[in-house]
């Protein structure tokens, strides 16, 4: 009886807690986020219908998530008196992934969570609510940033990004390795100044560290001030330079922090050592390079649905081209690549190829779906960056490292807009004018990158210190410069609401594909873009979709059989105007305009998708062969016709 | 110099091993669930293309987890020797949350992750892979369910399931309680004669357990079934009876699981305690109604877009509709109701009012992602049960208690469907035939709430031996009678392809409102729906949504200043035939054929939320005050116009 009665106890003890532990307090976090959101939405709303634009909305979910963390943390009270001691443990010899304790007769299952310096044993551990707000990173890189970056590949505007492609790329590049050094060099000369004065041990922050922080720093954020460009329809050739700039710099900073994560001197920690140098150099070269095949190449996965007749099914088409670029993703971080350039460029290979394989059901469905998972992920870190002031338990504000930070940093940014525009303005036949340069300057705002890389890895001193700087650095940018992005549109007098008349010079210039326009494409499309691009319509898009010439017309005879394959049989409409690839230029523009220009990171400018479908019902009518959707198919579909009939 | 070189390997050998830790580790996982979908989707697409129907996509989900959890069992090796051994604490009192152990001089933190049995300890503890894979039961309640039952919610035939609402009503609630007794009462005497021959302890198993399997078993799976039911067009009423019999079944099911957990005799366990007996009746009354107005009110929230002029921005607007309906869900879980049922009477309820304020680009936007949502939770959700069997390291399969399932499960529902039937078709005009009746015995599948309760406590080895039964009875009904349905069908001879002449007689019915349907109408719906019906016109509708004769005219005349307000200007045109109940009966349902009879859980069939666009150029255009879309708009929006000139 008395065993019956303790194992009663035990049960009803398990039950009670567990559920405690795991539902209501799961469903409360995320009830917090949820809320959030909704106050966030409301926002942009009220901003919307006001035209205020001071505050952009993730300078708002920011602003929210603060004023919630302070709640949290002020208000909510430390249940869990345990915490903060540290017990010993002879026995064991490192770390084991799950620990089975015995306490007080009953044994309870720990999980590996990350190994925590001495120092910072007693911070304020005891609040489980702060540490369950506080979520693990591995959640801002699996989960939220893929989305956010696909999005991006996904709605590059083709036309204007490979127009300006050098510029970009000598921008992402070789801009972000200035600026890395930059702020590297200045922050080390204020970290010497901090250990002069005693703030700061030697041997605690190396010039490493410091390099770190700039690359981490280096990444600047494609979200706020885009969005704020595109509602004002901002010159377009300053919207692709800023877009591409910032996107591939996204890109090239996480590979480049990684490089110098693992950049380990031999010897003296602050000296140069030539080999391990150039391993993280060969080491920068190789995940970037690896990164870029693998996302193309599930990209080009996904391109094989042009065989199968998936389309007839748009809900699976959707959910296929949705798994195979998470997978894209993910293969790449398990493959010890980098995810995030992957997933970039998966989203560029399949805006460009595979979009024109799924059916018009699914291009809008992609289209609506992935728009909405940026625009809840975007929401949901910036929410979280406002969440982490208070809800992190490590921080550490050094005055002087944050005022290094932000002398850095724009020094940095300079150093790398103003030399680097007055060497492509060289090259360049239109010139970036100075108030373009300008707002470059001005655009530079730090966002979920940077602090999705400084949150990584919180471990050490160094590491506390660089993301509490990291924080403020992305709340400062945000709200001054992303409020001031407006202001400083009408003060540096950059043209505004000039996409239409743009748009329509290149569709005149597409038609007549007259000399002028001639000249300005050859000139700024560099001859590797053209072979690029002939090399695209002849063999690739013909290969990959069901469109361009047939593979027949243009592979080498003794290639028939195999290209007769190969080709879809809607491709042999087309013929190719041999060599006229300024015609092919213009002609991926306009079909571009016409299908993808529409999912650019704005969430309330997008209703084209339903608009696109009004061409298409014979198309849709065909894929209803189910009884059961007969009489509201005829119903709905009735009225175009009627339309047409008057 | 010992000190910086101690630093500098013991912040290589954190960053090294929390990389490995979190990011890939957490990569290979989601990749093995990517990758596990995406077959799940190639073939489902190769089932529909050759009309296989004896094996449904739910059932291939759960085929291929089982194949990879069998690889990952045995090809897998166990890294981690550490694990499975116990480590004593003296020191502590009970188990906190976060606990800090400092090993070899570093201090690792673990997470508290649930209290084990001191028989588990000695399991197949140490794959950290199988761990990983087994992933945590909260995931699957907050996060994975409430999609699919929202959607379910959402995808309501209002005007079927309110004819036979007395029907599904008394399956539901009686049928459930009927089911969980004789269940509960079979196991009880399989569990005696195992303790007979002494396969058991007699304090192991009690009859509240039996009753708490007996409640988790009666919980029948809405997804594998109607999914044919759907794609073949079975007779209307015989799928709303399953339909709604099988989804408010599961959230009765969930409710009284959690009475007959909290249920607790003082003394003996075994013997009857009428006062705590009472207590858990009280307990499910109170959580049912509690989860139902929780659900309800945040659709009412929702409604209260109509006020504002959200609908100018479909992306805030689905944005605040998907995370209102979610919050719903997390709000009755955070307050110790029960999610699953207010997300489910709020989709119905959103379905009933939100979804006409909402603009037509919202609508198809929330019907897709829910869609969407719905079809990956689901097949996630069956992948994951394949998993489970070999992932799941404590099963305890005890043939005599299988067996014992096997035959409690089969005659409970005989007990539950065929006297239910009887006493119904007592009261009905439009008797259920017999092989409906045994149409209903042979569809009751055991699916993924079944599932999702077995899992939610798997410490004791009374729950581990119920889990892994619960699992062999879902693989067994999923494959054997979903596969089953088809020639099931054919042998009981119901009909099948019949929805477009129903709905054609419906729509006839509707417009002449001829005296025939008007007398099967009166006596299928009782006189407190009728009530219902004309109070939610009147009152309920014009408040909460744009349709609806105006709040003026329906309000007595003192209460106009209000009712002006509440009214919204598009309510004017619409007059009310006052006491005209089967008129609005059959209107309503008019509205529904053309709104929202599209989103039944069927992946395949779902191009018409386009169509349904087509005729709403003119409000589409409105919401594009945007420079960026012009030219595009135009361009699209011209192909109608055309057609409608020629």
């Amino acid at each position: 009886m008395l065993v019956r009665n303790e194992m009663e106890k035990f049960k009803k003890y398990v039950s009670v807690k567990d559920e405690d532990h795991f539902y209501h307090q799961g469903a409360v976090e995320l009830l917090i986020f949820n809320f959030l959101l909704i106050l966030t939405i409301l926002t942009i709303w009220l901003f919307k219908n006001h035209r205020f634009r001071f505050l952009h909305e993730t300078g708002g979910a920011m602003l929210y998530g603060l004023v919630m963390g302070l709640i949290i943390r002020y208000v909510t009270k430390s249940p869990d008196v345990e915490s903060g001691t540290v017990y010993e443990c002879e026995k064991l010899k490192s770390g084991p992934s799950t620990l089975l304790i015995n306490i007080t007769n009953q044994v309870y299952e720990y999980q590996y969570k990350r190994e925590i310096s001495h120092h910072n044993v007693n911070g304020h551990q005891g609040n489980a609510m702060l540490q369950k707000m506080t979520f693990d990173p591995s959640i801002f890189f699996n989960i939220l940033l893929p989305p956010i970056i696909f999005h991006a590949g996904y709605s590059l505007k083709k036309r204007h990004f490979f127009r300006n492609l050098g510029s970009i790329l000598t921008y992402a590049f070789l801009g972000t390795a200035i600026s890395c050094i930059v702020i590297g060099l200045i922050m080390y000369g204020f970290v010497k100044a901090m250990v002069h004065i005693g703030q700061l041990k030697q041997w605690e922050f190396h010039f490493t560290d410091c390099l770190f922080f700039g690359s981490l720093m280096s990444a600047t954020d494609p979200v706020t001030v885009l969005a704020i460009f595109h509602e004002l329809n901002v010159d377009t050739d300053l919207y692709t330079l800023l877009f591409g700039e910032s996107v591939l710099n996204d890109a090239v900073a996480i590979v480049l922090t990684h490089s110098i994560s693992i950049y380990s001197p031999k010897e003296n920690p602050n000296a140069f050592d030539a080999a391990a140098f150039f391993q993280s150099v060969g080491n920068f070269l190789g995940i970037f390079a690896g990164s870029f095949a693998m996302g193309s190449s599930y990209a080009v996965v996904t391109h094989l649905t042009k065989f199968t007749k998936l389309c007839e099914f748009p809900m699976l088409e959707t959910g296929l081209f949705f798994l195979l670029s998470w997978s894209a993703f993910l293969s790449a971080e398990a493959a010890g690549l980098t995810g995030i350039v992957a997933v970039l460029f998966c989203g560029v290979t399949q805006a460009h190829y595979t979009y024109n394989n799924l059916s018009p059901d699914s291009k809008m469905r992609t289209k609506q779906l992935f728009e909405f998972m940026n625009f809840l992920a975007e929401n949901v870190i910036f929410c979280y960056m406002g969440l982490a002031l208070f809800t992190f338990q490590n921080h550490i504000f050094n005055p002087l490292f944050i005022f290094g930070a932000l002398v850095a940093v724009f020094v940095a940014r300079a150093a790398n807009i103003y030399p680097l525009s007055f060497l492509l303005n060289l090259g360049r036949k239109q010139k970036i004018p100075g108030n373009f340069q300008h707002m470059m300057m001005f655009s530079g705002l730090r966002g979920a990158i940077a602090f999705a890389l400084a949150i990584r890895d919180t471990n050490s001193q160094p590491q506390q210190m660089m993301f509490s700087t990291a924080l403020l650095m992305v709340f400062f940018t945000v709200w001054v410069f992303g409020g001031g992005t407006t202001p400083m549109l009408t003060w540096l007098q950059i043209r505004v609401g000039v996409d239409p008349d743009e748009d329509l010079k290149a569709k005149a210039a597409s038609q007549s594909a007259s000399d002028l326009d001639k000249n300005t494409t050859k000139a700024e499309s560099a001859w590797l873009f053209r072979i690029w691009y002939g090399f695209d319509h002849k063999y690739l898009k013909p290969l990959l979709t069901h469109t361009g010439p047939p593979l027949t017309s243009t592979l080498p005879e003794w290639c028939n059989p195999i290209a007769r394959l190969l080709t879809s049989p809607t491709a042999y409409g087309d013929q190719l105007k041999d060599g006229d690839t300024v015609f092919i230029i213009n002609n991926d523009e306009l079909t571009e305009n016409y299908d993808s220009s529409a999912h650019i990171p704005v969430p309330a400018q997008d209703s084209t998708g339903s608009i696109q479908a009004t061409g298409k019902e014979d198309i849709q009518e065909g894929d209803l062969g189910l009884g059961g959707y007969k009489l509201q198919l005829q119903h709905t579909a009735d009225q175009p016709q009627k339309n047409s009939l008057a």
